[in-house]
């Protein structure tokens, strides 16, 4: 049982509809670490992953997925840790859990029916670094792995197009179409930093600066028969130019967003759904918890392409709970490349490489 | 073999862009009829329907479907008509033929390959009104079924959005969507005599003046649960509040969207699609084109239920060849209540009524 200190973000305020969320929106405060009652464990926090939809709980009625925080809660926070105190007989010490720790060292967890289940759970396969079970081999990577195959029904030669495509989703949905046998594979990013990662390390065949580069006349370029998948991170006007150059019976796989979420001004959607019509072509939205019942499924094919080498690790690392809200905020500024995700504390010794 | 003149209306000039199209844009023009060489027959037209895809004929680049038309020629348009005169073995005189005739009064056909044994041929079902075989019998009729039942996935006790619902289709949809279970059928329409046609006529719930009406208030209260089945025929705002006002697992069909499509002024898609994240929705565009091999299935479905009068005519006629541009402009200004047909010629005497 460690008897320190438990460091906390907790909610300070809610942003403005069109403000950035940053540092000040959270106040930093310390407790002493409790310990777990019967039936309960205490988990201390290795590594948290900011993600868009945190900014969704200092907001009132922001979506139907979660509740949002009150003033002085400690805000909410998916992460992964090392179980160091239990009272429940099928957690034990030195287990790997996953789950929604919060933005915090510590945390006290107990199992809560199905939800606990899947969403929050010992670490089936523990490997350093314990990063990658928030990113490409966790909820990231499944998210990108049944948006592609399900959602967007990716068959072998098909012409990819992923927006994004240096985020968190987006650098693994690209890598995931080029395993699955995806005929071109392009993505879209904000910096050549990016757009260079994209091509070297990623097996992307061609990468367009969205803020140099002319986006429609690149895609009529790159994509001369049609973008067969087009994987979208960001709406705005790269969804709508992608729109405008569909192949026949294209499938769009709404992921997110985040070029229009909370930046200022009044947004509009993509006129160029209407060449939907003319290419019998379909938009899906989707969340990954319905998918709760195949993750097995993409948890074993993520770790066993990432075991091959053909799948690698994205995570971009802030270091230390300090930075946590900086890594939030960087989500909407285009500020990660890869999974961000804070690191809190060194991964256990114990654990394989 | 009638020795007549053939009255047609021809090409002038191309509309510009944001232009309404209508009878300036075509020449009133005739000359003598032709007879038909060996394998050919001479269709005298009986009914015509003018349908919004006809505005694309006069502009370059339009669509995917079919060419634009050069200026002198004939105007292209579907049509029902009687064979009078026959140098094909397999067609008759007095048999009922249903496909590309023109804006005139009699034009020569002969079989062309797969496109001319589907799209155009004898009418299977000959019935008086013959205009039903271009309205709730024929194309309307069936791109309202498919729409519905193959991209909708209809399901009985769905809530169901038709917009546009006093057009060719819509008028077509909502009646559909009644006799196939659904639990809920509203409309959208623009004037009041619609939206009680819609009511007292063709059997929906509930009807919308999108012109005098808050559409996301009325939605909100009619759908509380959601819409689970959006049949959309006019984009725009109309499509951006029902985005709004989503089931979960909706179904977004996209047929048209007239609200738009050449309406002056700068146009947006709608940012409500960001709700089918949240809401795992589906959008699709789709043509009837793709349903040629299951066209029967549709044609005997609607017959059977015209017949057992539980899906009515919309059929609205206006009278003599002399009105089908105007006929065609009424699309745009919404001047037609159901399937707009343009009477050339009365039906022949020996048709079952």
């Amino acid at each position: 049982m460690n008897p320190g200190t438990n460091r906390q973000w907790r909610v300070a305020r809610y942003p403005r509809r069109d403000e950035v969320i940053g540092p000040e929106h959270f106040t930093w405060t310390s407790e002493a670490v409790r310990e777990p009652d019967e039936g309960q464990f205490l988990v201390r926090t290795i590594c948290l992953a900011p993600v868009p939809a945190q900014r969704g709980y200092l907001e009132k009625n922001h979506n139907d997925f979660l509740e949002n925080l009150p003033v002085g809660a400690v805000m909410r926070g998916r992460g992964v840790g090392e179980i160091v105190a239990s009272r429940h007989p099928d957690y034990q010490v030195g287990d790997m859990f996953i789950g929604s720790l919060g933005w915090q060292d510590y945390s006290i967890q107990h199992p809560r029916g199905k939800e606990f289940v899947f969403s929050t759970r010992k670490v089936t396969n523990p490997l350093r670094p314990l990063s990658t079970q928030l990113g490409v081999l966790g909820q990231a990577g499944a998210t990108a792995y049944f948006g592609l195959l399900d959602i967007g029904k990716l068959k072998p030669g098909d012409k990819v197009l992923v927006s994004g495509a240096a985020g968190g989703i987006g650098s693994i949905a690209g890598q995931i179409a080029r395993i699955c046998g995806a005929g071109v594979v392009v993505g879209t990013a904000g910096t050549e930093a990016k757009c260079r990662w994209l091509r070297e390390t990623l097996g992307y065949d061609a990468a367009i600066n969205y803020r140099t580069e002319n986006v429609p006349e690149r895609l009529a370029e790159l994509f001369p028969d049609g973008i067969d998948v087009f994987f979208d991170n960001v709406g705005g006007d790269t969804l709508n130019a992608a729109l405008g150059q569909l192949a026949m019976h294209a499938r769009i796989v709404i992921c997110g967003f985040i070029s229009t979420d909370y930046a200022p001004g009044t947004h509009h959607g993509p006129i160029n759904y209407q060449r939907m019509v003319y290419k019998r072509a379909r938009m899906e939205g989707y969340v990954l918890f319905d998918y709760w019942d195949r993750y097995a499924e993409a948890e074993g094919n993520l770790l066993r392409w990432y075991r091959q080498g053909v799948l690698k690790a994205t995570e971009d690392e802030s270091q230390g709970l300090e930075t946590m809200p900086a890594a939030l905020a960087s989500l909407f500024t285009g500020g990660n490349t890869g999974v961000k995700i804070c690191r809190v504390a060194p991964d256990p010794e114990h654990l394989p490489g």
